[in-house]
């Protein structure tokens, strides 16, 4: 196995349904991963520990979601760094807004890379482009997917006109 | 000179302004009070160093300041079992509704006492509050304040009719 | 049985799933409390009257929970020198934005400590923060409880690897 | 002079700027009317106390303006069986939608008859209209001064196209 | 049949479930009142007519319910002296915001007596309270309802408590 | 002088700062124009009067600025089949979230062709687009504006790098 | 078959259910349109090209319906000289609220007429009305149109009251 | 001169004074930029070419900035498999909401990197990061950067408690 290039973490292990979608399409670019749950609230020590080590164990980016004030990813860029990537999980009864707001809304010096409510597959998208600043391979990885989608829409688009 | 019971922090010299009515009127509840400026992103360490040692030097709440994705109420909340208030403050092109946003909703387990928007001399009488919780004196001091308060208003709306 | 520290205070039965929340984690730090309907708007006289004779029935702290143009933790606010804790509760159109800014909004004066939307369980834990401050023990059982959520993140990552 | 018969009530004296375009309007439909300050925070007796004696002083509508967690018309209207007019004010961070939220939101049972942000001038028209149920005098007025404003209009529209 | 007092105008037929409230509301205080759908958009003539007409055939107050771009209540407010309480009805992606803000931002001069989104049955209340006006048998309803209100959380209040 | 084939209409003559932008950029394409201070509220009888006139008297198109809530342009297009542009202008305490919701969000049957708030200038290029549609010279108008837009783009940008 | 006029565009195959509401109506007012899925993201080089060609190729009016970012209408309409109709679609956590920003806050030069959410049947209405410029049989149909609507209005009122 | 490894992109001049802020911290860290002003609809087929160009003139990241209904960010991130971070810029009515919600609630497939509201310094610092990816050397400089950060925010908390 080998060694990963991506941190995934979460706040809570209701948020895995949503972050998934990270994992899944770092599996189909080729790209090594790990998943950590951990909370910037509730296990402080944990999620600094994690992001004080991160680049050292050879990370090359942190994918962090949470919900409502969500500063899971806010306290992680404050201890590496790696680029992180921020993604704002819709839940509880501002469905997301607060979390949109806590995660991209960062001071000046800690940027948090965010990505869309719930939108762990862009993460996930974006961390392969980070990754491919190094690795060639990725990068092509990367264009063929794009012109993935456009044939896709191509082929929806014209069995819709059948 | 007593010893400090209300630790004031904030995210940076430029909230001076609006925290500075914690510290006013922690002053006319005589109750003394010591100021930090620390950031849960841009100095991590000594923010969560502070807030764990908060206790056991004697603290009894901590009020923090920020604004944009204001984290750090909630962060110095995770670090410690005292009471933490919340002032989230109005700035930049969201004015505050992010900070507020990002100050009051808290995932279970890590309350934060949220007052409203550049609510700082709020803040010092909730402080206050929580102080008198022990000190029946304290107590006194707050309930004189709310009747020279009612007292304030009725002069006002006097001096209109004249 | 002890006397009431914790009154409950609660605009309307339906908040009661809600409030719950607040009792049951009370319950959990031994802290003994009380439970109220009564409606600032409703019944004014009953509201006004419990919360002028709170402190001297011994209560340290109130909570109170409201949805729509939630008035009724600033209005005890108003008639008490006790911390009032407010819980914004998510109903109507809205879904909690009214509630969430009639609550924390206050004026210079009348502090109400605002937690999430329908975050009555973070109000038990604050109003056992403040007990706190005259109890050392419950002081103890709030860290203990920290320690505990700690090791529960713990757990749930460590699950997730395997 | 005549008994007022509309109350017009504002929760500081910062708010009689807004507040006056109400009065201006009542002297113009002729129409008797007196002022107060008094908070339902800060001087909660005197606000309930007010209200409950304003229809048999002979009032017949008060009007309320006030701003952040707006709760003056609210308290009021829990206090008296006469129509209740808000006026949300804009002030501070969230410039006014906390007040209009706080104000028109109201629970079933105890109505405010909410007008714009600032609309104090319209609350003063509409507690004519509310008055000229009993009064076809003041009936005349309001038409007339519809009429007035339909000529205004068309006054400005000729010098616009000259 | 009594001649009808107060006038029940919606923009749809869809919004018939929310609008009985007001209905039921001022059969409850025996006021008279008559229901109409009509659209200041898709049936503008139908709409001005009637508010034209309103005053002269007796009615003392219209409420008017809408979604969406909720213009009804402000355009029968131009063609009416009438006092218009306007019902904003929550529907559609921006669930009512768009309603409240189309209801109540009236210009100077054509208030609208807004309340609460899906508030039918405080503007029959409202309507109830305008029509005491002339007819104080029916303050002396309001009077009793407010206190039928109060009972109501008192017996819910000790119900909870046993 | 050319029959008009463009209405501009506002609803005060305070929004003629904003509006003036439509007629500059008509006379910029080279169609008349007319302009009208009207109000769906202040001047009802007015505004459906010259709505329902406006298909016979020539016009194509009507352009209608209003802010609050802003029902003047929706007012319109319940009275005339011609193409309704709408321009919500930011104004009062909202700043034109009011206006931009009570004028896009019209209900099915009844569209408003809705522009940005302010975006007066760019309802008289979307009038330019409608009227192109009969006048084949209109549509080679528009597009030398836009030739001419990308090249002074182009411009700005050469400038920067110099 | 008829030469399409009017060309509807969506940015994924799961707008179709509310896009169809432009199609149906179009039918309804005899103009022929043409359907294609196509993204200003996934697939850019094709609705370029598309936009591009739509003038010469004899379309009249473009609907593009988007959720989310919604850039799709704003691409198109800065490569068409044609009138562009947006229609933002209600998806995701925000429900729209980002569609409809991104389509109707278009920058000078480049306008969107932008409809309700989901406002796809308004579209197709709008686009009628557009084409209604060169065509004066179609006018006819939308005043038809105008008069069922308000027949119907009618019918709804006369059976509620029955 | 050095390659250019970062191109920023803004949708007008009026960006300039904000987007400059990503231009000076690229230069703190000694990574070598250059600077376009483009739009997504004044000047399309420019900012497509040089998206789809960006890649193979050695560019590792684009950073693009704009206000209103922001598609410039999403637009290039269509075109290109580069990494790209969207400055969303407060300006016009909504004061950059629009903008936000335009540039960060991409659909899957195509992410962009959100920073905050006028962000353009945390852009470049992405930027940095990501380019660290590769360069070992520049990571050093991120490093010391944030231990700079660290010492002022001591340096200033130390100032203000003399």
């Amino acid at each position: 196995m080998k060694k990963p290039l991506v941190g995934i973490v979460m706040g809570s292990d209701s948020d895995l349904p949503v972050m998934r979608g990270a994992a899944d399409i770092l599996d189909e670019f080729g790209i090594p991963w790990e998943v950590l749950i951990s909370s910037a609230h509730r296990a402080p020590e944990k999620t600094s520990d994690y992001a004080r080590r991160a680049a050292e164990r050879g990370l090359a980016v942190i994918i962090a979601g949470a919900g409502g004030a969500a500063h899971l990813a806010g306290v992680i860029a404050g201890h590496t760094p790696l680029p992180v990537i921020g993604v704002p999980i819709a839940s509880g009864a501002l469905n997301g807004v607060d979390a949109l707001y806590a995660t991209v809304q960062m001071p000046p010096g800690i940027p948090v890379a965010t990505v869309a409510l719930n939108g762990a597959k862009n993460a996930g998208i974006l961390a392969a482009q980070i990754v491919s600043a190094g690795q060639p391979e990725v990068r092509d990885k990367v264009i063929a997917y794009k012109e993935k989608m456009a044939r896709q829409v191509e082929e929806k688009s014209t069995r819709l006109q059948e």
